[in-house]
């Protein structure tokens, strides 16, 4: 479970919602931008930070970019050939998990969160290296827009497979009652192909229930590379308002 | 548990067994072939069956080509690029899991089996396949010498993981009280990698004392693609003694 702040309350450093505040103001950002650069706030000097990928963490991505321009000293490693070229682009050096295999801080977004902080992922197909990064982390930072946030998950679970095991995983999320559809690509005929090479099988449950059995079903089944269903790892959340505030949940422990 | 038949015993297809113990006089086989060529007994005429991978189940495949060669009709799913160069010398005609994702049978190998008809597998890295396989058949043979029985597993566990993932699986190795080595080739440089394009760390865990709850928790460990426990799957156990002849196991339901 999680206790709320907003704005500049007494559970949000000072200094970053001040001046989150006045870059919002100042430019009309949207919920993803007010989130990803409130985020590029909580990496400290000399940390190894992970890259997530996607829209609202772009924007850290940026964010930090300028926080380098102007003195900040970080190395950091990204989860997607998206994230390494927003990355490169900004000037963040970069490095990889063999070299630096526990992180400071890891910040990446979600295609839902819930209120227990459990979050699903994968929407970009980038969750599996998202999770190993993840989970390497000392602290893992969610960001978001406040559309991203419900009471229940009942957001498709993204699960990257080997297209070997496609038909069997398929299988698996039917018999877990789910409805199991191959991502197709609108870029190339045939299925998205992730940067592991793998497909990606989008499996609507309706509402999820049980978050943490179904985390355990999906990985059990042959086949699965890794699923969207992110649990025991997120340590706050950023969400950002369209009115350009953030709120900030943390995980209590 | 299973119950144990043994040479021409009730349990045992007398026209299988006849013909194993010809063969196995005739030519003084081992154990691994004595198994290997009952299983290819065990393939009904109009199946669809899976071909495991490793020395035993290439003595099945090569007496399943000998069947074809006799009039056998099967179509098979390989499970690796041995198993596919080894089917093609046989003559046994290929199909794929997304032709035919239900097979029939599936006839493989293992590192080590235990009283459960648990089996470790990926002593040749190519178990994620071969689970995936595993679980799309109706029944799953496995064939063995007898020095592969042991009442608890106390085999290494083979892990295929992502590179990008090879240091978190290794943290968890050890949180799980196993002892991780990344598996080193010796006929190029650096680590063996996958006929899936990944690595292999080769865990130790001593004798396990829990193989289901050890095999729930490296498939939630982030990166891995596969280990080698198979639990809940094998119908039947094939053991190849060294005197030739073969003891039968099946799991009771």
């Amino acid at each position: 479970m999680w206790y709320c702040s907003q704005g500049t309350g007494e559970d949000y450093p000072h200094e970053v919602s001040d001046n989150m505040q006045e870059r919002n103001a100042a430019s009309g950002n949207t919920g993803k931008q007010a989130a990803g650069e409130a985020a590029a706030w909580m990496v400290d000097d000399g940390s190894v930070i992970g890259l997530g990928t996607g829209s609202t963490t772009a924007y850290a991505i940026k964010a930090i970019g300028r926080r380098i321009d102007e003195g900040l000293d970080v190395l950091a490693v990204v989860t997607s050939y998206q994230s390494e070229m927003l990355a490169i682009e900004a000037g963040i050096p970069l490095t990889t998990l063999a070299e630096h295999p526990e992180l400071d801080i890891a910040i990446d977004g979600a295609d839902q969160v819930d209120a227990d902080l459990n979050v699903i992922k994968g929407g970009g197909a980038a969750h599996t290296r998202e999770k190993v990064v993840a989970f390497s982390s000392e602290q893992f930072v969610v960001v978001v827009d406040d559309s991203k946030m419900k009471e229940k998950l009942d957001h498709f679970v993204p699960i990257e497979v080997l297209p070997y095991a496609k038909d069997l995983v398929m299988r698996c999320v039917r018999e877990l009652g789910g409805e199991p559809q191959l991502r197709l690509a609108s870029r190339k005929d045939g299925p998205v192909i992730t940067d592991n090479g793998n497909f990606v099988i989008d499996a609507s449950f309706g509402v999820i229930e049980n978050v943490e059995a179904l985390a355990i079903s999906l990985s059990m089944c042959p086949g699965v590379v890794e699923h969207g269903i992110f649990t025991d790892v997120t340590d706050m959340v950023l969400i950002g308002n369209t009115d350009g505030s953030v709120t900030r949940l943390d995980t209590l422990i």
